[in-house]
């Protein structure tokens, strides 16, 4: 059975991204203080970081067997012009399909019955790999449902002082997880790993 | 000289308290999830960590000299009864000082005229050893005002989903911080250590 996670890059304050999306320089650092090259499905963005994290980051990517994002994701990438960084399939949680949407050249499902159905379709995709969904709604709509297996936090020593947090609105708080069932210290983040009960 | 740090016990999503002062049955947990005992300067409070946090829990109390906290936690308390349970020289930083104060039996100082003052005067009293300072609002205060040296995390695995934030407000965000210095694996806690740059 296909395993569910969600993971993200955090301040120490929670923020998945500072007042006004604001602070991704400093929450992202930890992709370029390195040595280490990991490259993307984007020939324009190979990540930097130090040798732990680019082991922490290939170990994820090669885990993953296919992802779940929101609408907004997909517009503001613009779809990542057909080719996820992790080059997996995606699903897109949407009310309805955006123009020009499906294509033939490119492994993005839409779903427009909601986050249950979203998710059964990542897993059918993922086969024996897990399934990674976006951070904030999506997360938390997955938290909510109990579709959600692991949350991995990417924790950044940076106080934002406000912005989007990684969990928010919950439905059932509070959560109580297990673990941290891994810590793997980079180089500006500490890699948590944590199981949902 | 003397370093100043902030400690607290905060939920993955950066709170100290959760809505409504609720949460501490989770927050505090790892304090008696163990079998090490811990002694505190209050007969009935013995703590039950495990054994790594037992260490880390006396070793904070060792390095420690004198601590700050605000009218609020002083009030609440009742002045610990004349005793904090770390057993050492507190400040208390107030407006007016509380009727009955100060006691010839209780090494609580009362400190009218700012955060500043009172950190100096706590500084004065733990010699060579650390000052504590209270999460919340000193922590943000002295954050601020650049007294803050260090913030040591008992990052605890749950979400709270609302409450009191471990750094609210904040003057001059984004603050980067430096580390972590320390990583201590506890027993549903793990314990970082940051430092102010």
């Amino acid at each position: 059975m296909s395993k569910v996670y969600t993971a993200a890059s955090m301040s120490l304050d929670g923020f998945i991204s500072g007042p006004g999306e604001t602070g991704f320089e400093h929450l992202f650092a930890w992709y370029g203080n390195g040595d280490t090259a990991v490259q993307t499905a984007n020939p324009e963005m190979t990540f930097h970081p130090s040798a732990v994290s680019a082991e922490h980051v290939r170990s994820l990517f090669e885990d993953t067997g296919a992802l779940v994002v929101g609408r907004k994701l997909f517009d503001q990438t613009g779809g990542w012009g057909g080719t996820h960084p992790m080059d997996r399939p995606v699903v897109v949680v949407t009310h309805n399909v955006p123009e020009g949407w499906p294509r033939e050249d490119a492994p993005f499902t839409f779903v427009t019955d909601g986050i249950e159905s979203a998710v059964e379709r990542a897993k059918a995709i993922a086969g024996d790999r897990a399934v990674g969904v976006n951070g904030g709604t999506i997360a938390r709509q997955c938290l909510d449902a109990g579709l959600l297996d692991e949350i991995w936090i990417e924790l950044v020593p940076v106080l934002l002082g406000g912005g989007t947090p990684f969990f928010e609105q919950l439905g059932n708080a509070p959560v109580v997880l297990e673990g941290p069932v891994s810590v793997v210290e980079g180089t500006g983040v500490t890699h948590l790993r944590y199981r949902v009960r």
